[in-house]
C-alpha cells in the first residue's frame, strides 16, 4: 500500500462545519403578494406618515397633508418666505408672459391662450405640487406636437375653431393620463423613457422648432407644413425673393440681445433677473419700436388684438365623441406622457440639489389635476419646462407660493396690459423662442453619453436624427423602440463571469478584472448576475454550458485536474421563476451525467424558497449548497479529489512557494 | 486630557492594506461593441468549430457541417442506426396520417393537405434540423389559428380557393420570419414568452380544440363559427334534436380505446407502440365498419374521396399583393411564432435529456426552409410537435433520418393508399383530435406553477381564461402582455437588502435571510441585486433613500450611534448607464450634505469604467472603493470614528461576552 495516496481524508474542521443556508419558513401567499404589491406600487412608504400618528384626527390631518401638499408649508409660512416667493413669482411671470405668447403661436393656438396657461395650472400646481421649485407652464416641444398630431384632422389654418376644441380635449385626456397613472401609482412607466433617447427627442425638437421660426424671422407668408429640415430648407431657399430685410435685421437684434444677456447671467449668476427679464424687455422695445415705426406697414406682422380678461368657460368645447375624439385621445396620452418626463425629471433635478424629496405619484397627479382644470379654462397642456423652472430658483424661490404669484402677476396682465401687446412683432417672440431652445440643447450631456456609453449616445442621435429628418412622431417612436430594446438586452443576456482566489485571502473575485485571482484546479466557479427568469434561462443555459465545455477543452490541452465540480455564486441572483428553476434543476442533470458534480453558493432566501417547492433542492443536496464560494471549493476540494490528493499537493506548495518568492 | 477618549488612532495593517479596486484600461470601442454583439448575438459561438480548423478546405468542410447538421451524423451513419429509424420512422407515420388529416381539418382545409404537410418539410428538416429527436408535421393550436385569423377575409365555406392561398401565403411568411430570425440570429425572441404564459395559451387552445370536436362527435351540420366556450355550449345544446346518436357512439367507442391505449402504453413504457398505432388501428376498424354498414347513409360523415398523387405545386397560389396579403402576413408572423415556441421547446427539452446540444438560431432555420418550401408545395405550418415527436423518441429514433423514413411512408400512403381513406369517418378523427389535445394539457406544470410561483400561475390562468372565454387572439395577447409586464417588473423594481455581520465571520450576508447577521453601529450596508440603468435608476434612488430615512429614524428612537458610513455592495451590478451614474453621483453629493461618507464595496470592472470616465469616481475618492465590505465597514469604524471610538470598544465587548456566554 505504499506509494499510494490517502484514500480518506479526514475532513477538516472549517469544511465540515462549514454552515449551510437554511430554507426560509413558508410565508402565507397573502403577505407574500402584499409585500410585493406594496415595492411595485407604493416604494416610498406613503402611508408611513399617516399611520405614525395617533387618533383619527391627526391621522385625517396627516392624510389631508399628503394630498395637498401647500398643507406642509402654509402652517408654517414666514413673511421672509413671502417676500422671496413675490420676487421669485414676478420674475417668472415676465418671463411667462413673452414665453407664453410665443408658444401659443409655436402651436398655432390664439397667442391669448399662452397666457391664460399660466394663470389657472398654476394656481392648481400652487395647492397640489410636491416641488418647491417648479414654475408650471407651457414647453415648446408640447406646443409643438400639437399641431403636428392634431393638424391632420383639423388643419389650424383652415378650421381653427374645430382645432382649438381637439386642443383642449387633448389637454383633458392628457390631465386625466397623467392623473391616472399618479393614482394607479404607475408612475415607474416614465423611467421606461432612458435618459438618452429623452436628450436627443429634446434636441431634436428643439432644432425643429428653431427652424420653424425662419419663417417668423424672415417675414415669409407662406411656409411647409413639413417639420424635417429638407422640407424647412426647401421652404425657405425656394423664396428667398420674399424674405424681408426689416424683420430679419429686427429678429437678429433681439436674438443677440437675448443671447447677450444669457450669456452674461451665466457667467455672473448674481445677475440672473437680466437674463430673466430680457425677453418682456425685448417685448416691450420691439412693440415701442414698431408703434413708432409704424412697422406693421414694412412687412413687420404683429400680434393684434389680444381680449382682456381672465380665462374664459372652455368646458363645452371639450369633444367627447367620436370621429374626433380618437386623435384628440391619442394627442393627449403622447403628450401627457412627454410633458411628464420632462415636468418630473426637472423637479427631481432642483429637488435634489436642494436636497428635498419629490413623490413621482404625487407630482403625476398635480400635473394631471391642473391640465384637467386647464382644459375647462381655455389652457391647452402645461407641465414644469426647465427654463421658467430654472429662472424660478434663481429669483430665489421659497415654496410652491411663487406659483401662485406668477399666476396673479399674469392675471393682472389678462385683465389689464393686453392692449400693450397689439404692436409686438411676432419676430421678437421668435427670437424669444430660438433663445430659449438653445437651453434645451443639451449638448454636454450628449458629450459625457458619447464619453461613458457609447450605446447610449447612439440611442440618443437616433432619436435625434428621427426627429430632425423625419418627423416628430418617428422620432418618438425611435426613442421609445430604442429604450425598449435596451431593457429587453439588459434583461436578456446576463453576464456570467468566472471567478477565482485571490491570493492570500478567502475571496473570490472575477477573473477577467483581477489578474491576480486564479481559478482552483478541477473547480469551475461562475457568477450569474441576475434574476433568473424566462426572459434569460435559454441563454444561461447555452452560456454555461459553454463554459464547462471550454474549461474542458482548455483542461485537455494542458492536461490539468478535470473537471469535478461547479460552483455556481448565486449572490446576485435577486429572483427565480419556474423556468429558472427548471434550469438548475437540468444542469444538475446534464452534470450529474458527466460525473461533475453541482454546488450553489449564497443563495438567496427567495431562490432557496423557490429551489426547495420546486424539489430542485432534493436534487442538489443541501450538502451541496453555501454561504461562501470560499466553503464550496475547500469542500469540493476534500471530498471530490480523495485519489487525486496528489495535484492538491503540489498546487498547495506552488502557492507556498509564490508566497514565499 | 485624561477621560477623553483618543481621537488619533492608529490604522490597523489590515484597514490601512485594504487593497482597492482598479480601474480598467480604456479598450478601443470596436472592441467593446463587437464583444457585446457577440455575446448578444452569437453567446453560442458558433464560428469557433470553423475557426478550430487549419486549411481552407478543411474550414469550408466544417463550415458546411455547421450549415446541414445531416452532414455531421450521415457520415459515420451504421446500418444499427438505420435500423432503429425505419421503426421510428414507420411508427411516426401511423400516427402522422391519421392526425394530418384530422389537423387539415380542423384548419379548414382539404384533408390531403395534411397528409402533404408531412412529406415534403419533413424531408426538408431532415437535412436543416439539428435536433435528432423531433418529428415534424401539424400541430392542433397552429391549426385552429388559421380559420381564426383568416376565416374573416376568406371564409373557408364560402370561398375554400382564396382561404385555401390565404393559408398557402401565411405559411409563406411564417416560413420567412422563422428563417428571417434565425439567420439574423434573433432567435431570443422567443424566449421572451414565458413559460407559464405558454402553460395557460396552450391548455386554452386545446380545451378550444376539444371544444370544436363536439360537432364532429354530435354529428352536427351547422356550428357556430366562434371558439369561446358559451358560444359553443350556446350552439350545442340548441339543436338537441339534431344530435346523431350513430355518430356519438362510433365517436365515444373510439376516444375509450384510444385513451386506453393511451393509459396502458403510459403504464409499460415498453408497448409505446400500442398508443402510437392506435389512430391508425381505430381509423381503419372506423372506415371498415362505416364501409360494412353503408353507416353514411346514417348520419355518420365520411372523408370522401382524397386525390392519389404526392404534393401538387402551389408557387403560383401565393398572394404577394395587397389586400390580401397583408392579413396573410399578420397570420403567418402570429402562427410563426407560436410554432417556433412549440418547436424549440420540444426539441430543447428531449436534446436535454438526451444530454446534447440544439441550436435555437439553427432550429428556427430548419422550421423556416421547411416552411418556406412546403408552402409552395401545397403544406401549411408545420412544426415540431409535441405528441409526435414524443414516439418518434419512444420508438427509439436515433437522427433527423426517422423525419425522411416518416416522409417516404406518407408519400408511399398518398401514391397508392387514399382511395382507402374514402370510407374515413369524421367522427373517429375529432376522437383522435381530443385524444391528442389532452396530452397537450400540461396539468402538472400548472399545479408547479401554483406551488412555486403564484404570479406565474395567475399569468398562466389570465393566458388561459383569454383563450377560452374571449378567442385566440385575446389570449395570445393576454399571454404576451403579461409575459411584457413580468419583464419590466423584474428590471423596474430590484431588490435591496441590507447587510449584516455574520458573527465568527468575515462574511456580510443579507439579514432578512440571516437572524444571525448583525448591523454594524454607525454604518448602513445595502446590496443592489441588478444592473443599475434608466428603467430602475429613480426606483433605486427612492428606496434607497428610505432606507437611509428608516435607519435614521431607528437611530434616533433607539438612542444608538449615529450613521456615519452607507456603504453600497456592488458586487452584484452586473452593468451601469448614464442614469445609474447620476444615481450614484446624486446619492454621494445628498449623503454628502449630511455629513454621511459613501463607500462602494466591490464594483466590477464594467462599473468601474463608466463611474471613472463619468467622474463619479474622483467626487467618491478612490480611498473608499473596496474589494470587500467587510473592508469597507473596518476602515469606516476606523476613521470615521475616532471621537466615538467609546461605542465600538461597547460593542466589542458586548460580542466578546456573546461569544463566551
Amino acid at each position: 500500500m505504499v506509494g499510494m495516496p490517502v484514500v480518506d481524508v479526514p475532513e477538516t474542521p472549517v469544511a465540515a462545519a462549514a454552515p449551510r443556508v437554511p430554507v426560509p419558513q413558508a410565508r402565507p401567499f397573502l403577505h407574500i403578494l402584499s409585500a410585493h404589491l406594496k415595492e411595485t406600487f407604493f416604494p416610498d412608504d406613503p402611508f408611513r406618515a399617516v399611520a405614525r400618528e395617533d387618533g383619527h384626527g391627526r391621522r385625517a390631518v396627516a392624510a389631508l397633508r399628503y394630498l395637498f401638499p401647500c398643507l406642509e408649508w402654509l402652517p408654517c409660512y414666514t413673511l421672509r418666505a413671502l417676500r422671496s416667493d413675490l420676487i421669485a413669482g414676478v420674475t417668472v411671470a415676465s418671463l411667462a408672459v413673452p414665453q407664453g405668447i410665443s408658444y401659443a403661436k409655436l402651436a398655432d393656438l390664439p397667442p391669448i391662450m399662452g397666457l391664460y396657461s399660466s394663470f389657472v395650472p398654476a394656481l392648481v400646481y400652487a395647492v397640489m405640487g410636491s416641488s418647491r421649485d417648479l414654475a408650471v407652464g407651457t414647453t415648446a416641444v408640447g406646443s409643438l406636437l400639437f399641431p403636428a398630431l392634431l393638424g391632420k384632422e383639423a388643419p389650424p389654418a383652415e378650421n381653427p375653431e374645430l382645432y382649438m376644441h381637439l386642443a383642449f380635449t387633448a389637454t383633458f385626456f392628457a390631465g386625466v393620463f397623467q392623473a391616472g397613472l399618479g393614482i394607479l401609482r404607475l408612475g415607474f412607466v416614465v423611467d421606461f423613457l432612458s435618459q438618452a433617447a429623452i436628450v436627443g427627442f429634446m434636441g431634436g425638437a428643439a432644432t425643429v422648432v428653431c427652424l420653424q421660426q425662419l419663417k417668423g424671422l424672415l417675414g415669409l407668408q407662406h411656409f411647409t407644413r413639413a417639420t424635417d429640415v429638407v422640407a424647412v430648407m426647401r421652404a425657405v431657399f425656394s423664396q428667398t425673393h420674399h424674405w424681408r430685410w426689416e424683420s430679419l435685421v429686427l429678429g437678429c437684434c433681439c436674438l443677440i440681445f437675448l443671447l447677450m444677456t444669457r450669456f452674461f447671467s451665466k457667467r455672473r449668476p448674481k445677475f440672473f433677473w437680466v437674463s430673466a427679464a430680457a425677453p418682456l424687455a425685448s417685448l416691450i422695445v420691439g412693440s415701442v419700436l414698431v408703434y413708432l415705426i409704424h412697422g406693421q406697414n414694412h412687412g413687420i406682422e404683429v400680434i393684434g388684438n389680444l381680449k382682456k380678461g381672465v380665462n374664459p368657460s372652455s368646458a363645452k368645447s371639450l369633444i367627447l365623441s367620436p370621429p374626433h375624439m380618437m386623435v384628440a385621445l391619442k394627442t393627449g396620452i403622447i403628450t401627457g406622457l412627454i410633458g411628464l418626463a420632462e415636468g418630473i425629471a426637472v423637479g427631481r433635478s432642483f429637488a435634489m440639489s436642494k436636497n428635498y424629496h419629490v413623490h413621482n405619484n404625487k407630482e403625476m397627479v398635480a400635473f394631471g389635476l391642473a391640465n384637467i382644470v386647464g382644459s375647462c379654462t381655455s389652457c391647452y397642456l402645461t407641465t414644469g419646462p426647465f427654463s421658467r423652472s430654472a429662472v424660478n430658483v434663481n429669483a430665489g424661490c421659497k415654496t410652491a407660493m411663487s406659483n401662485a404669484v406668477m399666476a396673479v402677476a399674469v392675471a393682472v396682465t389678462l385683465l389689464f396690459l393686453t392692449p400693450l401687446f397689439h404692436y409686438t412683432p411676432l419676430v421678437v417672440l421668435s427670437a424669444i423662442i430660438i433663445s430659449a431652445m438653445l437651453g434645451v440643447f443639451d449638448f454636454p450631456a450628449a458629450v459625457r453619453l458619447w464619453k461613458v456609453d457609447k450605446l447610449d449616445f447612439c440611442a440618443c442621435l437616433g432619436a435625434y436624427l428621427g426627429v430632425v429628418l423625419d418627423n416628430i412622431g418617428i422620432g418618438l417612436s425611435i426613442a421609445v423602440g430604442i429604450s425598449v430594446v435596451r431593457i429587453l438586452l439588459f434583461v436578456a443576456r446576463p453576464r456570467t463571469t468566472a471567478l477565482g482566489k485571490m491570493p492570500n485571502s478567502t475571496m473570490y473575485r472575477r477573473m477577467d478584472q483581477y489578474a491576480m485571482a486564479e481559478s482552483v484546479p478541477g473547480v469551475l466557479v461562475l457568477q450569474v448576475d441576475a434574476p433568473i427568469f424566462f426572459a434569460n434561462a435559454s441563454y444561461l443555459r447555452e452560456r454555461i454550458s459553454r463554459w464547462i465545455n471550454e474549461e474542458e477543452e482548455r483542461i485537455k490541452a494542458t492536461g490539468e485536474q478535470s473537471l469535478q465540480c461547479v460552483v455556481l455564486d448565486m449572490g446576485a441572483v435577486a429572483g427565480i421563476d419556474t423556468s429558472g428553476t427548471k434550469l438548475i434543476e437540468d444542469l444538475s442533470k446534464s452534470l450529474h451525467m458527466k460525473n461533475i458534480q453541482i454546488a450553489l453558493a449564497n443563495p438567496g432566501s427567495e431562490v432557496m424558497k423557490k429551489l426547495d417547492m420546486s424539489k430542485v433542492l432534493m436534487r442538489i443536496d443541501d450538502e451541496w449548497i453555501f454561504q461562501k464560494v470560499g466553503d464550496a471549493c475547500d469542500y469540493a476540494l476534500l471530498n471530490l479529489f480523495p485519489l487525486l490528493l496528489y495535484s492538491r499537493i503540489k498546487w498547495l506548495i506552488k502557492e507556498i512557494l509564490k508566497k514565499s518568492g
